[in-house]
C-alpha cells in the first residue's frame, strides 16, 4: 500500500479511506483558505457551522432520513448510548432487548438500571452464533421500545430482516454495520452508530431519533442535561463545544461514499469484498467460520483453526507480512477478520491468499 | 504567520502550536511507521497504548501530579463534569459552590438535580467583575465539596490565590486555564479542565481527581456507567473507546510544553504576553478592560469601548486584517482577545498595535 500503509483488520477504530485522510492532511495547518486547522476553529463559527451542516445534510442524503427524524452528534460512544436510550425513551419504564451477544449484553446491563427489561429472544445457547427467529416472538404490550443490535461485531451475527416489533419503536446499534448497506430509516424510532467502525475517528456518535420520541417536559428533571436528547436536538448538536473534528472527518467519509455511488454500491462493494474470504472459510481444511451462514455480517469475519496455538501462529505470521489486528476478541477467541467500508477489496483478497498459502504450509 | 494562518483570539477551541500541528501532519496517514493513522488506530493496541500512556506520564510529570491522583481521559466536555461532579462526590448530598459567572451558574444549575448546592459567595452583584474575598466566607460543615470555577472564559476574571475550604476538598473548573501557569494538585481534591482551550482539539476533559474521591460500592446503582469516575479510574480511562485523536494531540502538546521548559516558563510567557495588552487597555483613552485589576485573567481579555456600534466596527475592521474571533460572548457583549498558551506573543503585540492605530483614526 502507499506510504508504507498496512491492511488494518481491526474491528475499530479502523480504517478510514485514504483518499480522505490525503485530503485531511493538506488542510491540517490551514482548512480551506481559513487561516486555521478544524481543531482550532470556534465551534460557533460559521467555517465549523458550515461543516457541520454540510455533513449533515450529505448523511441525510446519503441514508435518505426522512424530514421527522432529528440527526444528533454526540461524544460519549456507545457506553453513553447505552444509558441514553432507556433515560430518554422508558415512558412506561420498560424495554425488550434481544440478546445477541456482548454489545446486546451491555445494553441491557445498562437499560437495566432505569426500568424493567424483557428478553424477548437470545442466541446466547450457541454462543451466539445466530440471530433469533423472531416470527413466533411476542413483544410485550407495554414496552416503550424494541432494542436490538443490528450487528455484533465480536461475534460477526447481522440482522438480515428487521424483526416486526408490533407497533413498538424499534431501536437498533448499527455501530459496526452504519452506511454499509441501504437502510429505510423510517422503519426504526432510533438509530445509532459509534462512529470509529466504519465511518471516522473515535470519540463520537451519531443519533438518528423520530421527533416524536424525543421528550421534553414530561423527563425525569434528574437526567443530567448532556444526557437527554432533546438538549442536543434543540440545540443542533452545539449544546456544548461537540467533537468537531471527527464531526469534520466523518462529513469528508459521507462526501467519499457519495462519489463512489452512495450506500447501494457500498453494499455491492462490501458483498464482492467479503465473498472471496467466506468461500475460503467454506472450502478450507483448517480454518471455518463460525457463524450460520444465514447470519453472517459483511463486516465482522470470525474464523478458527480450532486449535488455540495455530490460531495464535496465523495472527503473528499475519504480522509480519503486514495485516494488522487478526486476532479475535479475548470474549470469544480465534480470528476475526473487519473489513469494514474502508478496507480495500485487494485488502482482503490479499488476506484470503495469506490464508491458503498459510494453510498449505502447515498441513503439509 | 506562515501557511497563510491567521491569529485566532477564540475562546475556545482556539490555537494550537504550529509546531504540533506540524509533526501531526507529517503523521496523519502513518504515525511513526506503524502503517496507520492514530485516527484508525485500534484503542487496545500496543501502540495507542503508549501514546496514551506517555501522555498521562507527561502531564504527570508537567503539573507535577502527586501519585495518589488518577488522571482521566473522558469525553463529554465540561457539560458531563457538571453533572459528574455531584453525581459522584455528593455523599452527605450537598457542596458549596462560588458563582463568578456563567460557567459556575451551570455547574450550579446541573449540580442542583443531585443535591442541596449552596451559593456560598457571589460576584454577580457587579455584573462578574471580580473574584469575591473568601477570607470571611463560611464553608458549610456538611459541605461534601466547594466548586469554583478558576478562571471564567467569559468574564475574564482568575482566582490570583485558592479560597481556604477549610478542609473540604476543592473541586476547580480550570479548562481556561489548564497548563498556564505552575498548580499544587495537591490543594485540589478534583481538576478538571475541556482540554479545547488551552490543550488540543474539543471532545475530551482532563479529570485529575484525588483517589479517596473516587467511589465505589457507595454509589447510587443508578448512575450510569460512563458516568462514574471509578469506570474509568478502574479501566486507565480505556473502558470504552476513548477520544483517541485528542489525546494523542495533547500528548504532542505536552510535550511541547516540556520542551519550552515546563509551566514555569508557560507562565512567565503568559505574563509577558498579556502585560503589553493590559497596559494598553489602562492608558487608552477608547478601550477599557471590564475586570478589576487585582483580578484580572491572562487568558481571557474582555474589553470594550463602551460603544456597541464602534465595537461592532473594530470587530469589522480587525477581521479584515486577521484577527479572529475578537467579538465577545453573546451573553457579555464587548470585545475578547483570549490568548492562551498556543498564542505568539507576536499575535497580541500585533494586536496592540492594531488597537492603538483604530484609536488613532476614531478617536480622530
Amino acid at each position: 500500500m502507499k506510504y508504507g500503509r498496512v491492511y488494518n483488520f481491526s474491528a475499530g477504530p479502523s480504517m478510514l479511506p485514504e483518499a480522505v485522510l490525503e485530503e485531511v492532511q493538506i488542510e491540517l495547518l490551514n482548512y480551506q483558505g481559513s487561516g486555521m486547522s478544524v481543531m482550532e476553529m470556534s465551534h460557533r463559527s460559521k467555517v465549523f457551522e458550515d461543516i457541520l451542516h454540510e455533513a449533515e445534510k450529505d448523511l441525510r442524503e446519503l441514508m435518505n432520513i426522512p424530514d421527522n427524524y432529528k440527526v444528533l452528534f454526540i461524544q460519549g460512544g456507545g457506553t453513553l448510548q447505552f444509558a441514553m436510550v432507556p433515560m430518554n425513551l422508558m415512558k412506561n419504564g420498560v424495554a425488550d432487548y434481544v440478546n445477541t451477544g456482548a454489545w446486546s449484553k451491555k445494553a441491557i446491563s445498562e437499560a437495566k438500571k432505569f426500568g424493567k427489561v424483557n428478553i424477548i429472544a437470545s442466541s446466547e445457547d450457541r454462543n451466539f452464533t445466530y440471530i433469533p427467529d423472531m416470527t413466533q416472538v411476542n413483544v410485550s404490550p407495554d414496552a416503550d421500545y424494541v432494542y436490538i443490535c443490528e450487528n455484533e461485531t465480536i461475534n460477526g451475527t447481522t440482522w438480515q430482516t428487521l424483526p416486526d416489533t408490533q407497533g413498538k419503536p424499534l431501536v437498533s446499534d448499527q455501530s459496526s454495520m452504519f452506511l454499509s448497506k441501504p437502510c429505510d430509516v423510517s422503519k426504526y424510532g432510533l438509530i445509532w452508530a459509534g462512529v470509529q467502525k466504519n465511518v471516522g475517528p473515535a470519540g463520537l456518535a451519531i443519533v438518528i431519533i423520530r421527533e416524536d420520541l424525543i421528550r421534553r417536559e414530561d423527563m425525569d428533571p434528574k437526567v443530567p442535561t448532556y444526557l437527554r436528547y432533546d438538549t442536543h436536538a434543540d440545540n443542533d448538536s452545539l449544546y456544548n463545544t461537540p467533537n468537531c473534528w471527527a464531526i469534520y472527518v466523518c462529513g469528508k467519509v459521507f462526501k467519499h461514499l457519495m462519489r463512489l455511488g452512495g450506500l447501494e454500491a457500498m453494499h455491492q462493494l462490501n458483498l464482492e469484498k467479503a465473498a472471496p474470504l467466506y468461500a475460503y472459510l467454506d472450502r478450507s481444511e483448517m480454518f471455518h467460520g463460525t457463524v450460520e451462514k444465514k447470519d453472517r455480517s459483511l463486516m465482522n469475519v470470525p474464523f478458527s483453526t480450532g486449535d488455540k496455538e495455530l490460531d495464535a501462529a496465523f495472527v503473528k505470521a499475519s504480522l509480519e507480512v503486514g495485516f494488522d489486528n487478526l486476532k479475535g476478541h479475548k470474549s470469544v477467541g480465534g480470528l476475526r477478520a473487519s473489513i469494514y467500508n474502508a478496507m480495500p477489496k485487494e485488502g482482503v483478497d490479499a488476506l484470503v491468499d495469506f490464508l491458503q498459502k498459510f494453510e498449505e504450509e502447515h498441513l503439509k
